[in-house]
C-alpha cells in the first residue's frame, strides 16, 4: 500500500502522521521541537518515529509500505531550497537543510513549504478546494498566513516566500506590526489583533460590555471574545464586525490579483463562525470590484483543525512542478 | 518567413502591425474603431488591412508569409472566451466574439486579452522581462492597469479578469472611483488622480506653486505636472512624491502575493522619470516586507511607448497554455 508522511513542524511540537492516498491520517507520532538546538538529533529522532509508524503499518498490511515521501510544513519553510531559514520561533537555529539530513537515513522525496502554503495545498488535495484551479487560503492564528493557488499550482514566487498576505498593508500608517512596519493585515485580524480591537472598544464604551467585564486585559483571548459574541455581548459583536470588515477588504483586494473561485478561511479565531462570517461576507461583497461580483465564494476550510497541518504537509508531495 | 499580427484595439483607433519573430514591427496599418457600431464590418475592414500587409510583405520576401496568428489587446478582452464583453468605451456594443468573426476570413489562431495583460506579456516575450518567471507590470494612463506573470504564465484567474491591481483598495474610504467604490489605487496614480492631487495641493499652498499658476484646473495634465517638476516647481515635485509613495505602497503589497523578481512600470505619467521614480523606489523599499528586501527591482518598460500595444498583442500568440 502507498502512504505519505506529513510533518507539521511547530515551535513547540512536531506532529507526524502516516497518511493514506485518500487523506486519512492512520497513525500519528510527535516529538518536542523545543527540546532540540541542532538539526542532526532532531531529524534522527523524527526518522525514528517515522520508521516506527512504517513498521507498525507493515505488520498491519502484511506487505511492504511504499512511501511517496516526506512532506514538511515549517515556519519559514522554502519550497525551492528545501530549507528552513532562521525561523525566529524555533530553538534550532541556522539554515536547516532537511532534505540533506533526511537522506542520510531514507532515500525518499522530501518536500517542504511554509505552514500556510501547506494548509492551502492540503485543502486542494484532500479538502474543499479539490478540482479548483484558482483559490486562496487565509489562516488566522498568532499571525495571519496565506497560501495561493494559481492554475492548480502553489504560488511560491521568485524567492519561495510568496503568499504573505498577512503582511500586505491594509491601513497605511496603521497599527505597528511585529515585522517592523505599520498597518499589516495581521495587526488587525490575527488573534492578537482581534484582542487589541476588543480592548480598545471596551475602553471607549465600558457600559456596552457585558460578559468579560471581570477579565483583565492580559487574559482576554479571541476565544473568549467569540464566546461573548455568541452570548450577545455588544462589544464582542462589534469587535467581530470590525474584524470581518477588515478581512473582507483584504480578501476583496486579493481577488483583483488572481480572480480565485473561492477564498478559504481557517484557524482558531475563524472558529467563532457567524459573528465573524456574516460581517465578513457582507464586507467582501461591498469591497469587491463589480466585474468579480458573484464569481468568488468565501468558505471555511473543510479539513479538521487537528488534521490540516499534517494533511497539508503530506499534500505537498502531490505537487506537480 | 514567419510573422505575427498584433492588434491594439483602442476606443478611438485600432492599430495593427506585422511583427517579426524577434519583435520588430515592420508594417503598420490602422482603422478608426469609433467609426463602427457592429463587429462584422469592423472585422471585415481589419482583415482587409491585415491582408494588405501580408501581400506587401510576400512581395518583399519573395515567398509566402507564414502567420502565427492574430493577437488582440482590447479593453475588457477575455482570454478564455476570446470575447470583448461590453467595454464601456467602445462604440461597438455587446459580447464581441472575435475568433468566430475572424475565422470567416482566415483560419489562423486568434488570441485575445486585455491591454495591460498584453503589455505585460509583450515585456516578457520582447522586452525587459525576457527569461523572468515572476513579474508584474503596472500601466499608468487614463486608468491604472496591471498584468501579472507567475511561473512564466499570465495570471488570468478563474474568470479571465485577474490582474486588476488598479482596483485594489489602497486607502480604505479614500477617493471615489469610477468603479463605484472608494480608495482604489487608480484614483491616486492614474493621470486623472495625479491631476487631482496637484490641484488639491495648489489650493492648500498657492504660494508654493511657480510654473502652472496661470493654467486653470481644467487644463492641468500629468504631462504639464511632469514638466513643472523638471523645472523645480515645489507643488509639482510634492505631487510626484505623494504619487510615488502611493504607488510604492501598492507595489510592495503586490510583492506579498507573488514575490516577483521585478515590477515594471509604463504609460504616459511614468514618462516623467526621476521626479516619480526616486520617491517611488524609496517608498517601495520602506513599505516592503523585510524578507523580500533586495529581491525585487522596479524597472521601466523597455518597449517603446508607440510599439508596446502591438507587440504585447502579438506576444499573446507565444503563450503556453
Amino acid at each position: 500500500m502507498r502512504y505519505s508522511i506529513g510533518v507539521d513542524m511547530g515551535g513547540t511540537n512536531t506532529d507526524m502522521g502516516l497518511v493514506t492516498e485518500n487523506g486519512n491520517i492512520i497513525k500519528r507520532r510527535n516529538i518536542a521541537t523545543n527540546a532540540y538546538t541542532q538539526l542532526e538529533p532532531y531529524v534522527r529522532d523524527m526518522i525514528r518515529e517515522i520508521r516506527a509508524m512504517v513498521e507498525e503499518q507493515t505488520a498491519i498490511d502484511g506487505e511492504a509500505v511504499m512511501l511517496d515521501g516526506i512532506g514538511i510544513g515549517a515556519p519559514n519553510g522554502n519550497y525551492y531550497t528545501g530549507c528552513v531559514d532562521n525561523a525566529p520561533n524555533l530553538t534550532i537555529k541556522g539554515n536547516l537543510d532537511f532534505g540533506k539530513e533526511i537522506h542520510k537515513y531514507m532515500s525518499v522525496p522530501v518536500v517542504l513549504s511554509n505552514d500556510a502554503n501547506a494548509a492551502a495545498y492540503g485543502e486542494y488535495v484532500y479538502g474543499g478546494a479539490k478540482g479548483m484551479k484558482h483559490f486562496i487560503m487565509f489562516t488566522l492564528g498568532t499571525g495571519v498566513g496565506s497560501g495561493i493557488v494559481v492554475d492548480g499550482k502553489l504560488v511560491h514566487g521568485s524567492t519561495g516566500a510568496a503568499g504573505e498576505l498577512g503582511h500586505a498593508i491594509l491601513i497605511p500608517h496603521g497599527r505597528k506590526c511585529s515585522c517592523g512596519r505599520e498597518g499589516c493585515l495581521e495587526t488587525y485580524t490575527s488573534a492578537r489583533g482581534i484582542v487589541q480591537t476588543y480592548i480598545e472598544l471596551r475602553r471607549e464604551d465600558p457600559d456596552g460590555e457585558r460578559m468579560l467585564k471581570e477579565v483583565p486585559d492580559g487574559e482576554i483571548s479571541s476565544k473568549l471574545i467569540g464566546e461573548a459574541a455568541h452570548q450577545g455581548d455588544p462589544v464582542a459583536l462589534k469587535t467581530w464586525a470590525i474584524v470581518g470588515d477588515q478581512l473582507g477588504l483584504a480578501m476583496a483586494n486579493s481577488v483583483t490579483f488572481s480572480a480565485p473561485e473561492a477564498i478559504f478561511l481557517m484557524g482558531g479565531p475563524a472558529q467563532v463562525g457567524e459573528p465573524l462570517l456574516r460581517p465578513l461576507r457582507e464586507a467582501f461583497e461591498r469591497y469587491l470590484l463589480n466585474i468579480f461580483a458573484g464569481t468568488c465564494q468565501i468558505r471555511m476550510s473543510e479539513l479538521k483543525a487537528n488534521e490540516v497541518a499534517i494533511l497539508g504537509a503530506a499534500a505537498l508531495l502531490k505537487m506537480k512542478s
